[in-house]
């Protein structure tokens, strides 16, 4: 006995999901049929709109639906010679919502990881780099994650923006405000104690 | 800054897979745009088209596209009066997969579950009942999982079956072939030794 085609399809097809392999397909897969279909049915029409209506800022490269999103938009942002380079659409969710950065940003979609093959054109420096040519772009704030390839990729954008002449600075690293010394990493701790500040 | 519209849409829309709270959803959902649009646009195809056509089969209860499954629709199955009343559809591929069994099948898709509201018409034990009463099933074979709920299911339809003087059989429980007997929970070993047989 098989599975019926239309369901062996779908089951295949809920393969493409990260980290979900057959087993987990096939229990996803039962469950939408046995226990909500309707939910199936509006993420089956959000995911083939979404796909096809979903492209990427012209200007900063993260997902909008216009040519140019909201905030590449919007000409009252104050500092808009300022430009603040982060990996994913979330980060800029982050950090619109301290509601105190008031520049630009850049979206690159990941980070440089050769070994993955994704090089500099695939995160979009290319783009940057027309950016920067323009002259309209005072200061580069790297906030990439502070991982290997994040820091790598800081850096590969610092040599960009020297090249065009525009300041790069990266957000500092240290303690977690509410933090406890105890439970932080030593890596963490170490850019703590080298980024120290005197107190005036 | 919001993200657009279809995005929040398809963030939201994917909360209904089972376990995927709203940060995993957020990443199943610029994996998809980033890496896999081929995939989520497939994906999104096969839901909205199985949601539509798969139901179940009007005699075993299993997801079918058809009124009856080609299981139910076989008429060359050797032992069409026995009937072995399993948990769910992959149970079904299971036992099929022994090659072994010739009757047919009825799936219950879940079991006994009072405080979740699953209550004997849930799993289709009115169907069950009319199957039962037409004198057509000489032997039920109980195949529900081991398990408390499934225990419990199990027990009710053995009475079902009694009501309408049908033998009902429960299958049996033991050591795993291969297995290690230290390895092995207290339970399973205790039906092992309440069930041995002698040797002759």
């Amino acid at each position: 006995m098989q599975l019926s085609g239309t369901l062996s399809q779908l089951i295949e097809a809920l393969r493409c999901l990260p980290g979900i392999g057959p087993k987990s397909a096939q229990r996803i897969a039962f469950h939408l049929l046995e226990r909500d279909r309707e939910g199936g049915s509006q993420l089956g029409q959000s995911l083939t709109k979404a796909m096809q209506v979903i492209g990427h800022c012209q200007t900063c490269r993260t997902f909008c639906e216009e040519p140019e999103c909201s905030l590449c938009q919007n000409i009252k942002r104050q500092d808009s010679r300022l430009l603040c380079v982060v990996e994913s659409p979330t980060d800029v969710l982050a950090i619109e919502q301290t509601g105190q950065y008031t520049g630009l940003y850049f979206v690159l979609m990941g980070h440089l990881s050769p070994l993955d093959g994704i090089g500099p054109n695939e995160i979009g420096l290319d783009v940057l780099e027309r950016r920067l040519s323009d002259g309209n772009i005072d200061e580069v704030i790297l906030a990439t994650n502070p991982t290997v390839e994040g820091e790598a990729t800081a850096h590969f954008i610092s040599e960009l923006c020297q090249k065009y002449d525009v300041l790069a600075s990266r957000i500092a690293h240290g303690m977690p405000v509410g933090g406890e010394l105890d439970l932080v990493d030593g890596m963490t701790l170490m850019h703590a104690f080298s980024g120290r500040k005197a107190i005036t």
